[in-house]
């Protein structure tokens, strides 16, 4: 095989692997979708609505978005893509300083719920290429309530462990590593405030070894399809009071606040002509700033 | 009098007028406030509540925020602060590269409304000082209503007629270059859209004639004192429809996307150190991205 082929087998397993992770964490979530009580959520179920898109510039991806009743808005979307870095924007990216193309396949989800008691999530994994190739990604859990939004409580812990089982399975420096990452990362200074309890995150991840940096890739998405929904599970039959719901709608702003004050992926697709419609499907769907 | 004391005379004499003004303001919109009909807004009229804050660097300022029935959040801020600009952004400021010192006075007001027909409106002004001295503001007027939303709806019109008058009445060339600034600030690229219908927007105001520009400074918070009511006042007995509502909470979105990813100010003050109550009190109460 050619150095070009082997590239091009690289580009299309992790593109593939990651429409394969999108249908199966859909999957997962219309069936917890499904077992949502009629009780707390009313009887009538959401399913993911899905809407292809292109651009001009080479590629495209797929949103799928679901507005139901435990899920109140989730976007699990996915693309690929191919084209040129900006001159300025280039000079920043590994690899791409003296040749501007790229290639980029990925997978982003943020999931925010109707009850209070169930944390937001974020998980996106994605496979880059320039002249260098690399894998990033990462997930998080953004607990909405205040006695959930440490990380020695339950969710947090367990959320972190399965993260952590990921890592450790890979290299035993991984979790700390990127586990503070993403502390450094998710933090609102304007607030002094993290934005949720954390996870794992991680960028231009290439360790010589493509087949084990993607395997670890992988195998990030399988464990968030592990806890995420297990979490959801734990807590989706926990009722909940309008004052909870009322701090729910209040630490959504929070979110609102890091994805377009902070977010270095949100700004830099709006700025740069992103697919609009998939970067703000991120935005919660009610807030308040009271 | 020495140039020390007439700098420090300009300098109380702007800070007393944002203060007059923002006294004026409120009580402007509080008598709105009180006139709103009990059928469309219940019994119960809010009034603004003041909170002084003051920072360590020097000065401070005042908060007044109404959350009422017919404002639904306003705020109008005057702050007097100084201090020295950290040195890479005082490089960007006139008469700052070499001597980082500055002085700033002035008044600030959000305006979200209940009422689906009643436009949001946005007035700031202030008085800057470092070795260079100058005024710099305007206001701009947010229709939520699609109907609403272009230069010949009749809010717009009126709107755009008050602040003409008060830029004709200083120089014949003030409203068309204000105005235009206004459309190229008020834009938000990644939508396409316009924030609202504009209004007039000015910065390092400096004609060689203190008098003049602090003059003009005035009539523009006397031109918004006459206009913002009327218009309020024209439309506050509208009925709406949870129809009209919903487009209300879906657009306020827009703002928060402008000011969060654009507006220099908010940016500016929440990434080095402003007073964020303060500066996040311009976030809409609730907004909506279904």
């Amino acid at each position: 095989m050619t150095d070009t082929d082997l590239l091009d087998t690289r580009r299309q397993q992790a593109s593939t692997w990651f429409r394969q992770l999108r249908d199966d964490i859909c999957a997962a979530f219309e069936r917890l979708e499904d077992e949502a009580s009629p009780a707390l959520y009313g009887e009538t179920a959401g399913g993911f609505e899905r809407t292809p898109w292109s651009r001009p510039e080479g590629g495209g991806g797929e949103m799928s978005i679901m507005k139901g009743h435990l899920f109140e808005k989730v976007g699990v979307h996915i693309s690929t893509v191919h084209g040129e870095f900006k001159p300025e924007f280039a000079k920043s990216i590994p690899g791409a300083a003296d040749d501007p193309r790229f290639f980029a396949t990925g997978i982003s989800l943020i999931a925010h719920m109707t009850n209070p008691h169930v944390p937001a999530v974020h998980m996106n994994t994605r496979f880059i290429t320039t002249t260098q190739s690399w894998f990033g990604g990462g997930a998080d859990l953004t607990p909405l309530m205040a006695e959930d939004r440490c990380e020695d409580a339950p969710d947090a812990v367990a959320f972190h462990a399965a993260l952590k089982a990921a890592c450790d399975a890979h290299d035993p420096a991984y979790y700390e590593r990127f586990k503070a990452w993403c502390d450094d990362y998710f933090v609102l200074p304007h607030r002094n405030e993290p934005r949720g309890v954390g996870g794992i995150f991680y960028d231009h991840l290439n360790s010589g070894d493509h087949d084990a940096d993607f395997a670890f890739t992988q195998d990030v998405g399988r464990a968030f399809l592990a806890i995420y929904p297990q979490l959801v599970r734990g807590r989706m039959n926990q009722a909940w009071t309008e004052d909870e719901r009322e701090a729910q709608l209040i630490q959504r702003g929070r979110y609102v606040e890091f994805n377009l004050l902070y977010d270095r992926g949100t700004i830099f697709g709006l700025k740069t002509g992103g697919y609009v419609p998939s970067i703000m499907s991120s935005m919660p769907p009610v807030v308040k700033w009271p």
